[in-house]
């Protein structure tokens, strides 16, 4: 038994916010019902990179789900998504704000059909104040939200967080609302609805950006490879490639000092504190890089553990197919794939114990377009002949479209 | 009533990670019992910035929290953190792996106290596999786990995520898991530990840059501040500052040529699909780029909302302070904080609608440190002479320290 066994998710979203959010919910053993527009389903269907003409980029955050078609545009769609909501837990959806009002399938209608509904709506401004109508995608509200402007090389152009950090972590919060909803639901036997903004949710994470500029007036800028307030802890290069360093106090300096034969740094005055080494950062960080050239980064791994002193790699993407800490904790999981064949996903980050350890070794395969209809229709009590029907109308197109 | 009012959760936490977690708790309503070392307690209560020599930083991350200080190096204090854990739901840790189980705390012993507890443990590598008893920092797991090596400039060198999203997202997974397994205990009676590790939390937001890997075995690399498959979707430099302009198909591609005076381009033949602006992706943006320097940020903002193009400024952080959208969100809350008076800190992202509005207008300050331990002693159920043998022994150097 995992979690959220027995708990049912409608998952009427899109590309990556919400298919995130539905994700989390689903590696807790949710069953989650992937509710999309007949023909073309979720637009990440269509994204790259594919393998043989599937997108991997779909399966990856799509797997462990069902799909059915269902278009919220005709009356018939309307009445089945509304059968849908009656035996469903928890509803996902990242609409921008106003659209499911407009198909009469807002909160508040919905909640009329089943008053236990969770809905979760995640949107980029959110459903209340003036951009709330704004469309948004993750580049926009990470440049709206600050990251951007505290990353990157000091005195360097803003860059963008290389992962769609303005989606995900707004799919986080959603995750993390819905189950709370579930456990509130528990105890007052009612469903609410979670709204949850990307901007906000970079408000969130902004941590001691916001607390320095609320605190002292100033503003934060991109620091590099460099810790705001720790010298050194910072990244060097080495023979091949980079490895960071961290000494976060004297006995660590010290350490570092001698594994690099830095050893007449350790009294020197200019660094025998944090806030002096952090007064002095640049001299500082000349001596240790010109050390660092000596070794690959593997050596200076092995150096440098062996010594206690806190260290890493800066890995490319390959090296985490390789990694045996990654491989131990089955951070790459193993999906078999009609169409694609064997893929590598991230696994589950949230070890439960009491989850059975073998559920999570591999990853059920993402769904067909409309592969669950059937079954789905036939579970909410549509008779065999209004489910032909149903499909002649809808589904065969959408193997029609496919071929 | 919030979702998780009536909840008790210990928080043995230090800086970031733990105490991030422990607050998304507090932020749905659970009493969270900071328990601190004597003395000193969390470590960040000594960061910058400071306000009248009060941690902001402190503050920022452990508003509504209460404190308790205990010294689990003593038999006494071994004793007063286990009669806590009889009467605490969820407990949670960021130490090193194998530090509770040295001091006869960890979650094997806890269980036998406490069957129904919720043991969540965020440490930098995980409670299993080969780099579990290594330390790390945000700085180590983000270079360690990919998104450092796809952040930054093109051809540029690696730089680091602006804000702590090593810390952070694992602060979040183990709230996530703490919920869940809250809800999955109101069905089995049993608590369980959660094992969340930095490292693993980065895999599971790498998102594209697994998948592009696995399917073609393509590393990804930094991209500065353009989208890796929409064209144009990019920052430009405006006459004071930047813009993101999103234009994700033909009919916004056209409206955005429009406005920024480029019609001839949009029957062009290198444009006129998104697969064909990809490939010419370098000449696109010097011609919507050499017309963006005509107005200022705000100005285009204006122009570029009104046409229905996707767009947003890149904000600094003071921007944040004034945006009209932050405040009718509530995601810049007042703590009115002894010793510091009033400061504004990031408010909750998950707004539930059965949770009065008014409730998260504001936020309560966080704890002089051991302000709580007298009443959680006697709540337990220690006389007062024991407490104040206590509270002799332990606190009142507490206040020593400090003056």
């Amino acid at each position: 038994m995992k979690a959220l066994t027995g708990i049912r998710v409608m998952d009427f979203t899109n590309v990556l916010a919400g298919p995130y959010c539905s994700m989390m919910l689903a590696n807790m053993g949710a069953e989650v019902l992937k509710v999309e527009k007949p023909y073309l389903g979720d637009d990440s269907r269509h994204y790259g990179p594919h393998v043989n003409g599937e997108s991997a980029y779909f399966l990856s955050i799509n797997r462990g789900k069902k799909s059915v078609t269902c278009d919220t545009k005709t009356e018939e769609g309307k009445a089945f998504f509304r059968r849908m909501v009656e035996k469903t837990d928890i509803l996902v959806e990242n609409l921008k704000p106003g659209a499911m009002e407009r198909m009469g399938l807002g909160y508040d209608a919905l909640k009329e059909i089943n008053p236990r509904l969770i809905y979760v709506a995640v949107s980029g401004f959110g459903h209340t104040g003036p951009y709330s109508p704004r469309p948004a995608y993750d580049m926009i509200v990470q440049a709206m939200g600050g990251v951007m402007s505290i990353t990157g090389t000091p005195g360097g152009d803003p860059v963008r967080v290389g992962t769609s950090i303005g989606d995900i972590v707004a799919g986080m919060f959603g995750a993390f609302g819905a189950v709370n909803a579930l456990y509130m639901r528990e105890r007052t036997g009612l469903g609410q609805k979670v709204d949850v903004a990307m901007l906000d949710s970079q408000l969130a994470i902004l941590e001691n950006a916001i607390t320095k500029y609320a605190a002292t007036g100033i503003v934060a800028k991109p620091m590099g490879l460099k810790h705001p307030s720790i010298t050194p802890f910072e990244a060097y290069r080495t023979k091949d490639s980079w490895i960071i360093a961290a000494a976060g106090n004297n006995n660590l300096f010290a350490k570092l000092c001698q594994v690099t034969g830095n050893e007449a740094l350790i009294s020197d005055p200019r660094f025998d504190t944090n806030p002096h080494r952090n007064q002095h950062i640049d001299e500082l960080s000349d001596y240790i890089q010109a050390k660092m050239y000596a070794h690959t980064t593997e050596e200076w791994m092995k150096i440098m553990t062996d010594a206690g002193i806190p260290c890493g790699p800066i890995n490319t993407i390959d090296k985490l197919f390789s990694d045996p800490q990654v491989e131990a904790r089955h951070m790459l999981v193993e999906v078999e794939q009609p169409g694609i064949g064997k893929l590598k996903v991230a696994g589950n980050p949230v070890k439960m114990s009491l989850t059975p350890p073998q559920e999570e070794l591999s990853a059920d395969p993402a769904p067909e377009l409309g592969a669950n209809t059937r079954e789905v229709m036939l579970s909410l009590g549509y008779s065999e002949s209004e489910v032909e029907d149903y499909l002649n109308k809808f589904q065969n197109k959408d193997k029609a479209v496919k071929d």
